[in-house]
């Protein structure tokens, strides 16, 4: 390459969700619009978020990208899909400093990088994908100089992946399923920010599985095609939830939220049950959790705890308080001890100050915790939960200005 | 007593039944009126049946009942109201030879007693009450000279449990949920004999389980007060899943009848599971046992098994014929050993033949079983089943004529 090159690079972080309103069934395949209107809670990126960096360079001779250090293709249609997008939206670019001029049209010859690394471990069902194309897709838009704002960028994060759509912003939001044809009006927007609601703490049990689960496309799809319910939901059931759920967000009514939120998740695992062959995510584990939380819920007089669960077996517990969430990892430490080897630290991550609340310190004071008084004959099943996260309703992207914190090197743009 | 005293008995046999079109929801909690139409197959009584004796004497001071050779009371509603319908149709009863003679109206104040035993364990979740109620309800109308015929006599066992109703007719039977506020139309009807279909294979297999099930009546009742998709099921699918499924069974089409069954089984624990607080009746065992069905009837290209689970975790699985029953065993036994301890003849129940078919003798030989081809790592879950019954559909209600059968003494009128 005869001119001087450079490297023009942006590095962002991007949350991910939790519906509580669940997405389940696409009426477009390809464009990914789905059957109904969604809600979910944005999870503090501190505990679980994507960190990406996209660079560009005139020596780039093809796009690559680099997950958790390990190189992956993006000719699959849904990042083609992203790329394409982005491109069409990409600006002029100037940065004199570096000697950086991009003209509108060169986007389209120009190749980029893109590393990606998720601060929690991609195989135990966190919607990786949800965080990493809203991170991509917003880390393409500044480094193009895209003028698009974030919901018009979720529109674009969508095409990627569903659920990444509401990664584009911070607390609750809802991803409003449209009705263009061509998925424009298909976007997310904001309900309340973090802060309206931040008395709420996260708890996530990871919970072991030895089976393999259908991925969320192909359930969805099944579900789609075999269901005779999931039309009902759609239509019937899900339009009244969302508004009750906009509603009980607004006034911070704990009541309303955990008991939708619980309904929410229960229907959409039964409309996986009513799939032709059924689908299973929540195994014996999760049945256990949430009987766990009824148990105290109903006896307590009123919801101390929300759960919900995404395409797989692992429980998100949102408690109404730090007081509520101390309870609860009181009740699951009993029910759910570590092994016996295992360290408290690397069992409860995330923010496990909640621990110290709960008067736990180490492993002995697991042992001599009380069994929940609401739980007749309350076994202990240790090994049944892999670890917990403490975590809570969290902002939405950010960029990260210290170049040192960029996953590429800033002269070669490979992967540092 | 002044008097010469006498005994009158009437020994029965009645079948349990299974049903492939599921009843789940009352409209009526008194009357026991369903919110869908049903239908069931009848399990042949060799293998799974209640015997009951009901006796009358002059002698006997109070209505009184031995279920398992255990005096229970008859005070319950479900109880009052069978001995009352079957009280208000008693009939004059002559018998010459021994000398009684039982006016009309006499009815009203001779006491009953009943002995009543399950051949197969109450506590195996295997709808023992269907069995109870429709042999208490037959029995005691041949002791009452009753004329109604065995539908209008399900009408009445009907108000003892509901799928008792079914239990009235052998082969495959639908109960009608009737229109009339006095449930008078909710009965059962039979669509075919045993003989219709007689290459059908059953085997069940009973789950260890480590939870109390929540009862079918309380599961009911919550879930029509709280599912919002169990109207829909019962107004939308059912009525068509109903004609469905009496074709597929006058036509013996096995595909259809299978993809049925499974369909409905699912679909009840999906209504199970959008009740609140959810209902879980399967269990991991379960899912891997539909999980095992489903993969074989996918890798054949046409179904050759069912299954369908009732208000447990329990699966009936229906082979189309003994060659898909004798594979079935095989695979079963793969993946669900016994204890290394367990006797095969106890560990198979029933009419356990086909272990012959499929080359089983011993416990060597299920050790060598190879891994059903269409499972990925194929995992052997020791413990998981607790025992195995290989039974077909079976005949309706029968008098046992054999005074040595009967369960209670021909002179005292107690337990033998």
């Amino acid at each position: 390459m005869a001119e001087k090159t450079w490297v023009r690079m942006v590095t962002a972080q991007t949350p991910t969700n939790i519906a509580v309103i669940k997405y389940w069934g696409k009426r477009d395949e390809t464009l990914i619009l789905p059957v109904n209107d969604s809600i979910s809670v944005t999870l503090d990126p501190a505990h679980l978020c994507t960190t990406t960096t996209v660079a560009v360079s005139p020596s780039f001779d093809q796009d690559r990208m680099w997950l958790n250090g390990k190189e992956i293709s993006l000719s699959g249609g849904r990042y083609q899909n992203c790329l394409r997008e982005i491109r069409a939206r990409a600006c002029e670019v100037e940065d004199k400093e570096k000697g950086i001029k991009i003209a509108k049209k060169d986007w389209e010859k120009l190749h980029l990088h893109v590393a990606s690394y998720n601060n929690f471990p991609t195989a135990a069902g966190l919607a990786s994908s949800a965080a990493g194309f809203a991170c991509l897709v917003f880390a393409l838009a500044k480094l193009m100089n895209a003028k698009e704002d974030n919901s018009e960028l979720s529109a674009i994060a969508r095409q990627g992946s569903g659920s990444a759509c509401r990664s584009l912003f911070g607390g609750f939001v809802k991803w409003i399923m449209g009705k263009a044809e061509d998925g424009s009006d298909s976007l997310a927007v904001q309900l309340v920010d973090e802060k309206h609601w931040d008395e709420l703490v996260i708890i996530i049990a990871v919970v072991s599985s030895r089976q393999k689960e259908t991925s969320s496309t192909t359930g969805m799809r099944d579900s789609v095609e075999t269901s005779l319910l999931l039309q009902h939901r759609a239509k019937e059931v899900v339009p009244k939830r969302i508004k009750q759920m906009e509603e009980a967000i607004k006034n911070r009514d704990f009541g309303s939220f955990a008991q939708l939120t619980c309904a929410d998740s229960n229907q959409f695992h039964a409309v996986c049950l009513d799939t032709s062959p059924p689908i299973f995510y929540m195994n014996d584990t999760s049945h256990r959790i949430i009987s766990c939380v009824e148990k105290w819920n109903c006896s307590a007089g009123t919801p101390q705890v929300a759960y919900t669960f995404d395409a797989g077996p692992n429980a998100v517990l949102i408690a109404h308080n730090r007081k509520a969430a101390t309870q609860l990892m009181q009740k699951l430490l009993f029910c759910f001890p570590p092994s016996s080897d295992a360290d408290l630290n690397s069992y409860v991550i995330g923010d496990n100050s909640i621990l110290k609340d709960a008067g736990i310190e180490d492993i002995k004071d697991v042992e001599a915790l009380p069994p929940p008084p609401e739980i007749k004959d309350a076994q202990r099943c240790k090994g049944d939960v892999s670890y917990f996260i403490c975590t809570k309703p969290g902002r939405g992207p950010a960029f990260l200005s210290d170049e040192s914190q960029a996953l590429l090197h800033p002269e070669t743009g490979l992967p540092k």
